[in-house]
């Protein structure tokens, strides 16, 4: 991106966390390549006095002819209608489509903050936090006994992106996601290692373009064998000759986040979401 | 919620993760406590067959008088056109709001799948997956050593929330958040260990009800003294008598979720969120 780039002020505003309206203002706004937003996020505006703070913030940003554009989820009708006095380009979706669910639900909406589903419920909080658990007891091999309780075993190369992904899993969708290392100590890493035989159906492999690896890992351990360039060819290489003859479904995550990894992943595996 | 609820099948389709269509989905539903909602994510539908199996799907539940509600993200023109045709109450953020979202920046969008800000670029990237790794490094108090590059340090009883929190944080906002839990093993539960010392201006406590407590706890060891009613009252009345004579600020995370914490958190301190 360069300096001639237009270049716009963006505001995620909520009385909540704000972390639905980043998502969706994100996914407008990543759908406009050619200009760079500057963003602020302002969650818990949930008094008068912070809403009043706030339109004077965004008032000033107008009167420098810098207008912005506002994403916000804005569940109280008070808080609602200070922010609406701003001078601003503003998309809400509440505003936008609550009265017309209301009137497809054929009930009137609680407009209470701190009510998303799926989050706060003790039993789901529960799974939640026993997944990240299950993810980090069972990171990186460390144990195997309680594979028989996992829902998919991540296997790949140091630093192929097994950890974040499991902890992902867990945390998003509460899934019980374990990973195994696979590396030159199992011996021969063309075969499934042997703690991982018995449960074959639930593995899933991970690669990653040589190049990305071993910049990945050159951040570690800065011109090590390990973050090598034939190193990284040599492990990938035969990873990938085990995932084709073990039949073991894999993915390339060279160009995914963690979360299109674990999408994708659920996906293709048929995982069910615990969290629903 | 009780059998006599209403009832409602709702689908998030999305041609990328879900992710989006889910968030703003959920926050609108989360606003009608009294109706059931079944829900199902409709990942990656990013074919017009699979466009084309969806409508089937949808056009079935239709006719068997079950009007479904879709939460939907779909940035490829020729998938929503398939979509579009499917007898159901639709709401979809790119449609509602793209036109005039175009006028606004006098730009067209670019309707390319996959281009979510914040998430695949390199350099955020590996800002994101080293705040995940150093949450597990300096999980549960495992090394002190790195406190000097932590942006914060969580204390708390074990089970109060410390290290989901931790990895939310490294996840979501590139946060190097590490963890330390207070014990009785540290001597007098009302002073700040001595490891932490150094770092007064880095901690925030977490606490929580000690039914709460009481219960997580019982679920991981029952019947056992640590997940006692009286262990966990008299571990938090020490805890909370040290956040307020040491001046460390703190939370109750009783009735939130890890996404509110976290947020809370990083308001209530002003730590800059790395990701932005």
């Amino acid at each position: 991106m360069t300096e001639q780039c237009p270049h716009r002020t963006v505001y995620f505003i909520s009385d909540g966390t704000g972390i639905t309206a980043e998502s969706f203002g994100q996914s407008l706004l990543a759908q406009f390549e050619h200009i760079k937003f500057d963003h602020f996020t302002l969650p818990y505006i949930d008094t008068e006095g912070k809403a009043f703070q706030v339109v004077e913030e965004l008032t000033k940003l107008q009167d420098m002819g810098k207008r912005p554009l506002v994403f916000s989820t804005i569940i109280d009708e008070t808080i609602n209608r200070i922010i609406r006095n701003a001078p601003v380009y503003r998309i809400d979706i509440f505003d936008a489509f609550m009265p017309d669910l209301e009137n497809e639900l054929k009930l009137h909406a609680i407009h209470q903050v701190g009510k998303k589903r799926s989050i706060t419920s003790g039993h789901k909080y529960n799974q939640r936090i026993d997944a990240v658990h299950f993810a980090l007891d069972n990171d990186d091999g460390a144990k195997t006994r309680f594979y028989n309780q996992a829902d998919i075993i991540i296997v790949g190369v140091s630093r192929c992106g097994k950890t974040p992904t499991c902890i992902y899993m867990g945390l998003q969708f509460g899934i019980r996601a374990a990973n195994y290392p696979i590396t030159e100590d199992d011996g021969d890493m063309t075969r499934i290692p042997k703690a991982l035989q018995p449960y074959k159906n639930k593995l899933f492999g991970l690669t990653i373009s040589p190049e990305r690896l071993a910049a990945i890992r050159d951040e570690r351990r800065p011109n090590s064998r390990y973050s090598s360039s034939r190193q990284c060819v040599r492990e990938l290489e035969e990873v990938e000759l085990m995932y084709a003859q073990q039949n073991v479904p894999y993915l390339d995550t060279t160009h995914y986040s963690v979360e299109e990894i674990s999408t994708r992943i659920i996906a293709q595996m048929g995982i069910e979401r615990r969290l629903k």
